[in-house]
Order: structure tokens, then sequence, then C-alpha cells
């Protein structure tokens, strides 16, 4: 999945050794040309290496028409089928579930119609006691309702309670992304309890009546938005480039929520609370 | 001046220490979008940068529209003025010129409208012998005209040949760029006796099919046009990404052309016959 795809996303992908072909779902935030110029490009990439899947673009309404355009001045035909989903929400919204993940679209507060996206783990299976399993005799085609959380009743109506069975699933994991907003504290209900949230904080503190001007946030502001919403950690970035050391926006933000780390090119952060 | 414009140009640029300011006038091809997908970026950029002086931007009619949704969508405003010249021509054209150069489209033959560009500096002044001017008592307000050509008349009518007073002028010098473009000697005429020649050659001699099947051209056919246009240097590019030394494009260029380079990110050329 892709959120956001600014100009050169493709250079970043390549020199990041992630695979185009492994994309299947991009997340457009709005259309501001830093989050949504590189996707033109990206699309017909895909169809020169082969593409044949489908592919799934959720973003502003317009953002069809954009694609489109490009495809109809440039004569090319897409080997592969795109499916887009305008977002229309004024609030919490399923837009897309896999089999183990549901993303929700947030409204957030820019100078343009602009969405965040939150990314839930679904409930996890619980683990098999295996042990306990042939203690019981269970017969294999109920493992996977054990997984699931049932209890199991024998032959003989008894009851062996789920937790006998087995050990806790792993937690569910979940991700909020939330650029480019203004202060918003609405969406602290959407996007509680967040492992990892990734608010945007354009601008210091000392810049805070610029911040309300462009509707961007402070670090004081996005380390609120964190602290407020029981986010595990943040991760801030779309620093204005008149900043010239990052970590002192971290530093700022750190005054309110301590685990607070930077974005750059290249990031890799694993989720695990 | 900024012929073609893919994704990434922006970073192309800083990397080769170009002051965007400097870019007056942006000349596209076509709407494939290698050619011109970093365009909308770039506009927002130089507004971004606090420019006011107006840009000149040249290709096709469609361009336009494309421009224009990108401002639309992400509800800008331009603090300068973008000139749109559409371009409509099936022979050489005059389409811009200042002081010093002349610009002219040229159709090139390729799957969707797309035009080649020639650039050609004017008749430069001829060089002044100071002793000359002394001697003769030249008045200052003369010596434009002198440079130009002009003989000189005293004020008794004797007449003072110009090539008594004057050294020629430094040679004016001539570039074509000819990207996206099958093998079209329709060409030849437009582009005779350029200094330098951008011809693009996406694939080598054994894919001449599918160069003809793509309309593109393959080494040999850059070549040709380049022997038979009396150009002084060629420049090959645009290769396809099936070839991994480029050298050998370049190689197979040379047996019909020597005097070819390739080129690549940040290839400078100074054009001097």
């Amino acid at each position: 999945m892709l959120i956001d795809c600014g100009e050169a996303t493709q250079i970043s992908l390549r020199k990041n050794k992630i695979k185009f072909q492994k994309i299947n779902q991009i997340f457009i935030s709005h259309l501001h040309g830093d989050h949504y110029l590189g996707l033109p490009g990206l699309v017909s990439t895909f169809n020169l290496f082969g593409r044949t899947k489908p592919l799934d673009i959720f973003g502003p309404s317009e953002l069809k028409a954009i694609i489109e355009l490009h495809f109809q001045v440039s004569g090319s035909v897409l080997n592969y089928k795109i499916n887009f989903h305008p977002i229309e929400t004024d609030s919490k919204k399923l837009i897309f579930e896999n089999k183990i993940l549901s993303v929700y679209s947030i409204p957030l507060k820019h100078r343009i119609k602009t969405f965040g996206f939150v990314f839930e783990e679904k409930q996890k299976p619980r683990h098999i006691k295996s042990e306990m399993i042939k203690f019981y005799s269970i017969p294999h085609y109920e493992i996977k309702s054990i997984r699931n959380g049932k209890d199991y009743v024998d032959e003989e109506g008894n009851i062996i309670l789920n937790k006998k069975l087995t050990n806790p699933a792993d937690p569910s994991y979940k991700f909020a992304y939330c650029s480019d907003t203004a202060y918003f504290p609405e969406i602290l209900e959407w996007i509680k309890d967040a492992d990892l949230l990734f608010h945007e904080a354009t601008f210091m503190d000392k810049h805070t009546e610029l911040a309300q001007k462009t509707l961007h946030s402070t670090t004081m502001q996005a380390a609120d938005i964190a602290k407020q919403s029981n986010a595990k950690q943040l991760i801030i970035g779309h620093f204005s480039s008149r900043y010239i050391v990052s970590q002192e926006l971290v530093d700022e933000c750190k005054t309110i929520f301590n685990n607070t780390i930077e974005a750059y090119d290249g990031l890799r952060v694993i989720v695990n609370g």
C-alpha cells in the first residue's frame, strides 16, 4: 500500500528496493502537488512493466479526471484496470478491507479537501496449544474456529474453554496518517490508541501564526494530538524548508510527547506497540 | 530555456546547480509522461520561490488544460503569469525570438503530435578595429551600424568599406532537438547544418522493426539524419532500458557519423562549431 505519491516517488521506490508490482492500493490524501504529482508517472510505469492485475486508487474525486486526462493526451491504453474510489466523508469511514486489514478515511482540516487514513489490523487468530488439542483428541476441522476463540464441545457435551486450548492472539496494530492538516482535535476519537501516528509538523511553535494561516500544524500541536489520542509513537514530517536542523522540531515535540521520531526518505518503522 | 520536463526535473536542476529563476521559456515536445510530468510541480515551485516575472510555455495545445487542472484542484493562485503558446505546425515555424536567438518548432513523426525545436543564434555584431575607428575619426554614434556591417561615409562623401573597419563576427550556432520521433527525413531541410543535433535513438539497429512499430528511431537512423543534415555533432539519448551498455549505441552511430556522444544526466556541451 502506498500513501501519497509526490513527484519522484518512483525514484524513492527504486532506491529503497520496493517492488513496484507489490503495490496494489494507493491512497492520496489531497491534491496539492507534493502529494499526487508522482501518480500519473507511476501508473504509466506499472503499465510499461507489464502489470495486468488491477490497481485500487483512493482519493479526492477530482483525481480521476487528472489521471484520465494524462492517458487521454498520451494516447495510451492501460493493460490493467484502475479501480478509482472517490473519497467523500465527514467522519471515519471504511474505504477498504482485506483479510488482515481495514482502512478508514477521516477528514482533516486543510486549505483544500484533505483526508487522513487509519490502517487497523483485524483481530488475529489465537495460538493453538497443540499438546491440549492432542490431549482432548480434537479433530482437525475444529481448529479454525478454536483459533478464532470458540470453546470446544466434545461428543459427550463437555465444554472445554477456549483459553485452555489456546494462548492469546498477537496484538492487532493501528497506524494513522494525518497530513496535511491544521490542529484538528476532531480526529482524536478516530485515531485513538494508534501504535504509530504520522502527523505533519510543518512549523515550530514560534511560527504558530503561520501554521494557522496556512492550515498546517506546529510541532507542539502534533505532539498534543499524539498525547491526547494516546498514540504509542509519533512520526513528524512535512517540515518547512526554513528549518535547517530537523532535530529541533523533534526536540520540541518531545517536550510534550517523548516517543517522537523524524520522517526521512527511506525510514522504515516496525510497528510493534 | 528548458526543453522538455520529465518527472523529477526539479531534482536534476538542483543537482546541476541550475537556478530556477533563470528559466524563462519552457518548450514541451509532446505529451508522453517522460516529457512533461515534471512541469506542474516545477511551475508550482517557481511560485513557492516567489517568482513574479512571466513564464513562456510552448507545447501541444492540450498542455494548457493539464496545467490549469493542476492549479484548479490545488486551489492555488500563481503570483506570476504563464503565457501559454500552443504549437500547431506542419512545417518549420518561428515560435519565439529574443535579441540573440530565434526558436522554431518543427513537426516530428511519433505516436502522438510531437514537435522538435531548432534554436538558431542571430547574426552577431562584427568586431570593431578600434585603431581604424580612431584613424578615420569616426563618431561614436556610428559604431552600432558599423558593427552590423554598414560601410562608413565620411563628411566629404568618401566610402570606407566595412571590412576595413571590422573583423568578422563570431559564428552563429544552431542547435536542433528531435525527440521522440521515427526516422523522418522531412526534417533534414529544417535542421540542416546544425552545430549540435540531439536526436533520439531508442533502439539499436537489430531492433529496427520495434522502432518502426513504436515510432522511435534506431542508432543508424539517428546517425543517418545527422550525416544527411550535415550536423557537426550528434547527441543520442532516450535509450530503451533493454540496453545495459549505452556505449554500444554510441559505437553503432559512429559507424555512420563519427562525432556522436551519449546524453546522460548532467551532461554539459559547449557548442562551438
